[in-house]
């Protein structure tokens, strides 16, 4: 953190958004409550006791620079992740909430429902421990377990991906897209508009909020992996990778709905080590499919009007980027696409017009 | 957020701390992974796949002021919270991140082991959802439901409330000091001397990490809840209120750990509404056990050559606070109180000198 100047915040804070409330029959007694802190006998079982739970909410926090853009970015984490994904970066560099917050953008970084600091479930759930760090390994792209891959925007440490391990977290409630979105909406309501950036499983938790609220006007989004959009009766087929458990279906969505995702610019990254055709390395099959589903997406919004683009880092002369391309230890490289991307689509106006800041200029 | 200065941060980020990877038996073939998305039919079965889980780690976010005091306060929250609670409060005011932020303090705000952005768990849980809004109401202190007590500070305004409890989470793993315990010890191993200040459930966690760790230097309780220590062979009997579910065991420590808390400073604030005798409002009952045993391990402390401070606020006339002081309505106040402790200790000296910056003064 040597060598940065100091941030000039004018506003940070959080709320949370959305959510529910549940309440069961029964006459709550105030004088003679139930033990709230043993755990019922049979945590599935419905509740009598005329009392009530709230949950299912976002959590956002917030930080205002001084002389912000007028758009903010807000950052939707993916699947395993929390907001945690957009701070600081394993081997301690600036991630993107830091270095777009110097770049004067405002920038709101959330946890979805049943995630971090937006913990608490409406409905009860079963949270296992499985021993799969070796498989992320590969999903993620990081390489071949044991083996980092050649040139990989990683430091090649298993010390730092044990470290980048303690990241990683678990859904604290069943997994429920229409839940997210419902609270993605809800943030936007109190945001107002803004940039959606999303990654991985929350690509298509931006379609559809995107398709819900008004308020999304572009969105950015790192390695969509699952619930690709497209207009009911024109939905893809079903793609298969190497192994039978590891399919991508594309979801279906009224045409009203679709449209909305032609109206605002959307722009998709995707990082290195991609196979082109089947292969048996999971990590580069399993973006394979991901890859080939986002460009019929984007071909799709394209085709009804829209303004999509899909980048494969490595055509444009990038190498190495893995699954977690905005933490890479070239994501100034990759802020630097993101800012150049908002400039020539007008969305990093200021009130007092400013440099897009790119990071050669620092 | 009006007529407020801008924050100025030399440094943000976060990190992890302790944690602990699990291994399993078997042989892990990269090129035949297990499918990592679908849950075992048996969360709770043993793993046998050659692979690993890392979890049990704390989160800690940081943000150093410009021209800090030399000693950082280090914040970790209760039972059913997270590092929100140091945030913005439900109405919309500062908390105690910026509040302190704002009076040169560097901020630590942690996620204990299986809490928030710290969710991963090396063992497998189930998360109930429990209906039991309506009694947090009254062991918070916010009055007997559906009433609020007169006076309280907190707006008395169910909407608000609903808001509050959106900050509400559960454990995502089993509750389990000594990890927390270990955690915590990690974090300070990184952050170097501090103060740590613990809140209700994270009282006792307190008492355990400061046993532990020489770098905490004192430490600020507010209405510590649980694990009260006292040495071996002293503990005093259990304390029992008006419901049969509701009692408060003491813990036992070897004496050369107690001892440890008589070389630091320590203060415990309880709020109002706090009953002197046995008393059927559960919220009233259930505090005044804590606070009784509070004063018991306070007066050891300073048995055994301590400086050990019990503040009911009710005495030195503040009146109205709920379980979450440092949130209420006049979180300034009790914030003032907070930094003129800390003078009076000499913890908030800078390499420049300055004033500790109470509220009446800005």
């Amino acid at each position: 953190m040597k060598n940065k100047e100091p941030l000039v915040i004018q506003d940070q804070g959080s709320f949370s958004a959305g959510g529910i409330a549940i309440h069961s029959e029964g006459q709550f007694d105030p004088n003679n409550p139930p033990d709230p802190f043993t755990p019922p006998a049979d945590p599935f079982a419905e509740n009598h006791n005329g009392q009530s739970l709230h949950g299912d909410n976002a959590h956002v926090f917030y930080q205002i620079p001084q002389n912000p853009r007028e758009l903010p970015l807000v950052f939707l984490h993916g699947g395993f992740q929390t907001a945690k994904c957009w701070q600081t970066t394993v081997d301690g560099r600036e991630g993107f909430q830091n270095i777009f917050l110097r770049r004067n953008f405002s920038v709101y970084l959330v946890d979805q429902p049943r995630r971090g600091a937006a913990g608490r479930s409406t409905v009860p759930n079963i949270v296992p421990a499985i021993l799969e760090d070796e498989t992320q390994f590969n999903i993620y792209r990081f390489g071949l377990w044991p083996n980092f891959y050649e040139g990989v925007q990683f430091s090649p440490d298993h010390k730092l991906w044990d470290e980048f391990l303690l990241s990683v977290t678990n859904n604290h409630g069943p997994y429920d897209a229409a839940v997210i979105t419902d609270a993605m909406s809800a943030v936007f309501d109190k945001v107002g508009d803004g940039i959606l950036i999303t990654h991985s499983q929350s690509g298509g938790l931006g379609w559809l909020a995107a398709a819900r609220n008004p308020h999304i006007k572009a969105i950015v989004s790192y390695e969509p992996g699952s619930c690709f959009l497209f207009p009911e009766g024109e939905v893809p087929e079903t793609k298969t990778t190497c192994l039978p458990w590891n399919v991508l279906p594309a979801s279906g969505a009224p045409m009203e709905d679709f449209l909305k995702l032609t109206k605002i610019p959307i722009i998709i990254y995707y990082g290195d080590n991609i196979a082109s055709e089947p292969d048996k390395d999971l990590g580069r099959d399993h973006w394979r499919v991901r890859s080939e589903m986002a460009q019929l997406f984007v071909d799709k919004v394209n085709a009804y009007g829209g303004d999509a683009t899909l980048v494969k880092l490595p055509e444009i002369g990038i190498y190495g980027n893995t699954h977690f391309i905005f933490s890479d230890l070239n994501n100034l490289e990759i802020a630097d696409l993101l800012s150049q991307w908002l400039h020539e689509k007008g969305f990093d106006l200021t009130k007092h017009p400013i440099s897009p800041n790119l990071s050669k200029e620092r």
